[in-house]
C-alpha cells in the first residue's frame, strides 16, 4: 500500500507542478548563486533584453564614502555581470572567506532586485537581500552559521503582557536542546537589537540559533535560553505581527511602531521581560545566571539597563553601541555598576563604525577610573556581519 | 535621564537611516499598495524608464485555461499599470472583497517583481509574492487573517526525534493564549501541508495563529494545541532550516529534500510526531481531543491517517485532498474507521480545483455505503484563498 500510495503522491507532485501550481517551481535551470568549492561563487541572471546587470552585496570590496558629520564609513561593492551567448548575465567572485553574505541585482534602472534562482532571503528593516554562506572544514564563521547535524534549540513567538508598557508584546525566545524534554534549569542571555528592528532582527539576520544550538553541541557555550525581545517600546511585534496593520515602517520616537510616545522606555520596562521570563521559563533567578548584550541602540539600552539594574546581571555586552557618557547620572550609576563587580563588562566595535568615537570616549572614562572592562575589536563598521562575530565570542565567555 | 536618552536615540537614528543604513529605509515617497478605504486599492511602482510594467495577483479575475489531462483550470490575471508624468506606473482595482490577496510586478521583460514599498511578502515554495489584506468592519476574512487585539498564542519550531524515519525533525506548534502562564490541558489538531510545502506553509500563508487567536477569543472555536510538521517524510525542515545546505528545493519522491527515498511514508511514521507531542504538551490524551486535517497531499496524509488509526482521532478534514480510493484495502479500512464512528470525516473542495474528480468518487463510495460525512463545496481551485476557509471552518467544528 505504501508503494501504491507513493506512486499516486508523485502523479498528484507532477500534476500540481505542472499546473496550477507551475509557477511555484522555476521552470527556468538558471542555478544562482553556484558555489565552486573553491571559495569563488558564481551568480547567474537571465535577462536577455536586458542592457545592464549588477550584483550588489557585502562581499564585494567595499566603498569608502567620507562624510563630514560622521567621517568615513564603507557601502557595499557592486560589480558588472557579462551576458552570454544565451541571455544568461554571469559574474564570478574572488575567493572568499567562509562567512554569511547577502546581495541583490540591478536590471537596467531597477535596483534591489531578488536573484529569482535564489530562495534564501534576509529581511532588514524594509530592505530585503538574498543570502548565501560559505563553508569551510573547519568550525569557523561559515560553519558556525550553518544549520548543522547537532542537536537543535527550539524558536519560540511568545506573548507576554508589560504592566510598565501597558501593552502587550512579542519576543523571540531560544530554548536550547533538551529543554522541551527536560526539568533542567537554565541561565538567561537577553539579547537586544539596533533601531528599526525588531524581535525577530537576531534569530533571522543574527544566526542566532544556529550559532548556540552549534556552540553548545561543541562545548563551546553553556546551554542558556536567549531571549530576544521587541526593544521599541511604542511597539507590540514585528511589522505584521501587530495589530496596527500593515504599513510599511518608518523611524519614530521609540522605534519603528505608528504611535509615537512610549509611555516608558525600555529599559525602565525592562524587568517585565526578566519577570515574566522567570515566572515562565526554566531559569535559575539569579545574577549570575544573568547576561545582557545588544548591538547600537541594545547596545545603548544595555548601557542603559547595567545602570539601572547594577545587581540583576553578572555579564554586559556593548555592541557598536549608542553610548553617551554624559547621561545625568552617568558616575554615580557606573559607580555603583562597578563597585558590584559584575563579572563582565564587554565592550567590542568594528575599526571604521561610526560609533567608535563614542566608545573610544566610554573606554577612556573606564580606564581612567579602573573599572574592569574588556575590549574586542574588529575590521569594518556598523553591520551584521561583526554583531553576528560579536554574540559568537560574547556566548562564550559568559556562565562560567 | 529618560529625555537625554531618548533625544541621543533619536539622533542616532538619524544618523543611521541617513549614512550606513541608508539602504534599510527606502528614500522614496511611494507608497503601495494603498487601501482607497472603499475597497479599492492601488499600486504605484516608480520606473520612469519602463516600457511596460503590469501587476499580476489574485485579486484579478483569472483566466481561464483549458487542459486535455486535468479539465480546465484557472491562474491569476494581468492589468496593466499606466505612467503618471513623475515616471510612476499606477493601477486602482475594483472594489475588493475582504480577503488576504498576494501580488507581484512584471517590469518591461522581468517577471515577479517585488513592490519596493512592500515589505509584507509570503513564500510559496519557490515563489515570493507580496501581499496585503483587505478589513472589514464585521467578523469575516480580513479580519480573521488580519493581527487583532486579542489574546495571542505562540508560534514555536520544534524539533523532535523520530524513531521510524530515524531523523530529527522540525515541526511548527501553535499554543493558545495562556498555554505558557497555565496548567490546563488542551486537545490537539494535526494541520498538514501540501505538496512542496513544509513546517513553515500553514503558519504563513495559512495564517493559522491568526485565524485561531481571532476564533478562540471570539468563542467561535475551542482552545487548541495546533501541530504543523513537516510532511516530507525525507526532509527534516524547511528549506534553509534542514543540514543539508541552502540548495533550491525541487520535487523529489517523498518531498523537497535532497534524499530520494524515505525510510517511511507520512502515515507509518506519524505517531512518533502525536506520541512527542503528547508527552512534551498539555495535552488531553485520547481520540474525542485530536483532530486532523491536511490539504491536497497534506489531505491525502489524513485520508491514509484515518484509515491506519482508525481510533486515535475523533475529526478529520480533507481539504482539496488527494484521495485513491483504489488503494488496496481501502474498502476493509473504510469499514472499520467508519464502524468506529468518527465524530467528523468532513471534506472540502473547489468547483475548479483539479481534484475535483477524485472527490467526488470519493464521495459516491462514501454515499454507496451509506458512511457518515459532511460536504463542503466553494467556488475556485486549488489554492490558500481556499485553505484558509477550510481551516476556519473545521476549526469551528471540532472538539465540540
Amino acid at each position: 500500500m505504501k508503494k501504491i500510495f507513493l506512486t499516486l503522491s508523485m502523479s498528484l507532485m507532477i500534476s500540481l507542478s505542472s499546473i496550477a501550481q507551475e509557477k511555484l517551481f522555476n521552470s527556468s535551470s538558471i542555478q544562482s548563486p553556484i558555489n565552486n568549492g573553491d571559495g569563488t561563487v558564481t551568480f547567474q541572471f537571465y535577462a536577455p533584453n536586458a542592457q545592464k546587470v549588477e550584483v550588489t552585496g557585502d562581499f564585494l570590496p567595499q566603498q569608502k564614502i567620507e562624510d563630514s558629520n560622521f567621517g568615513s564609513y564603507e557601502v557595499a561593492g557592486v560589480a558588472k555581470l557579462t551576458k552570454d551567448e544565451n541571455g544568461v548575465w554571469k559574474y564570478t567572485t574572488q575567493k572568499l572567506e567562509p562567512e554569511l553574505y547577502s546581495y541583490t541585482f540591478n536590471v537596467d534602472n531597477l535596483q534591489n532586485i531578488k536573484d529569482p534562482a535564489n530562495i534564501y532571503v534576509n529581511r532588514d528593516i524594509i530592505s530585503f537581500t538574498n543570502i548565501f554562506i560559505i563553508e569551510n572544514q573547519e568550525f569557523d564563521k561559515g560553519d558556525l552559521y550553518s544549520v548543522n547535524e547537532v542537536p537543535h534549540g527550539n524558536l519560540s513567538k511568545v506573548w507576554y503582557n508589560s504592566p510598565t508598557l501597558k501593552m502587550n508584546r512579542r519576543m523571540t525566545v531560544y530554548t536550547p536542546a533538551g529543554y522541551l524534554e527536560g526539568k533542567e534549569k537554565y541561565p538567561v542571555l537577553y539579547l537586544l537589537h539596533g533601531a528599526g528592528g525588531d524581535e525577530n532582527a537576531w534569530s533571522e539576520l543574527g544566526r542566532t540559533a544556529q550559532i548556540l544550538d552549534n556552540l553548545i553541541a561543541k562545548g563551546k557555550a553553556k546551554p542558556m535560553i536567549v531571549v530576544m525581545p521587541n526593544g521599541n517600546p511604542n511597539c507590540q511585534a514585528a511589522p505584521g505581527e501587530w495589530s496596527f496593520g500593515m504599513y510599511q515602517p518608518s523611524f519614530r520616537e521609540g522605534g519603528t511602531g505608528p504611535k509615537n510616545t512610549p509611555i516608558a522606555s525600555m529599559d525602565e520596562s525592562f524587568m517585565d521581560i526578566v519577570n515574566y521570563i522567570d515566572n515562565n521559563f526554566r531559569t535559575i533567578k539569579d545574577r549570575e545566571h544573568r547576561a545582557v548584550c545588544g548591538l547600537s541602540m541594545g547596545g545603548g539600552h544595555t548601557f542603559q539597563i547595567s545602570r539601572k539594574y547594577p545587581k540583576t546581571f553578572d555579564y554586559y555586552g556593548l555592541f557598536s553601541a549608542a553610548v553617551n557618557t554624559k547621561d545625568a547620572n552617568f558616575e554615580t550609576e557606573m559607580k555603583t555598576l562597578f563597585a558590584s563587580s559584575p563579572k563582565l563588562y564587554w565592550i567590542a566595535i568594528g575599526k571604521t563604525d561610526f560609533l567608535y568615537k563614542m566608545n573610544e570616549e566610554l573606554r577612556q572614562y573606564l580606564n581612567s577610573q579602573n573599572y574592569q572592562y574588556k575590549y574586542y575589536e574588529t575590521e569594518g563598521g556598523h553591520i551584521w556581519r561583526n554583531w553576528r562575530i560579536y554574540l559568537t565570542e560574547f556566548s562564550q565567555m559568559i556562565f562560567k
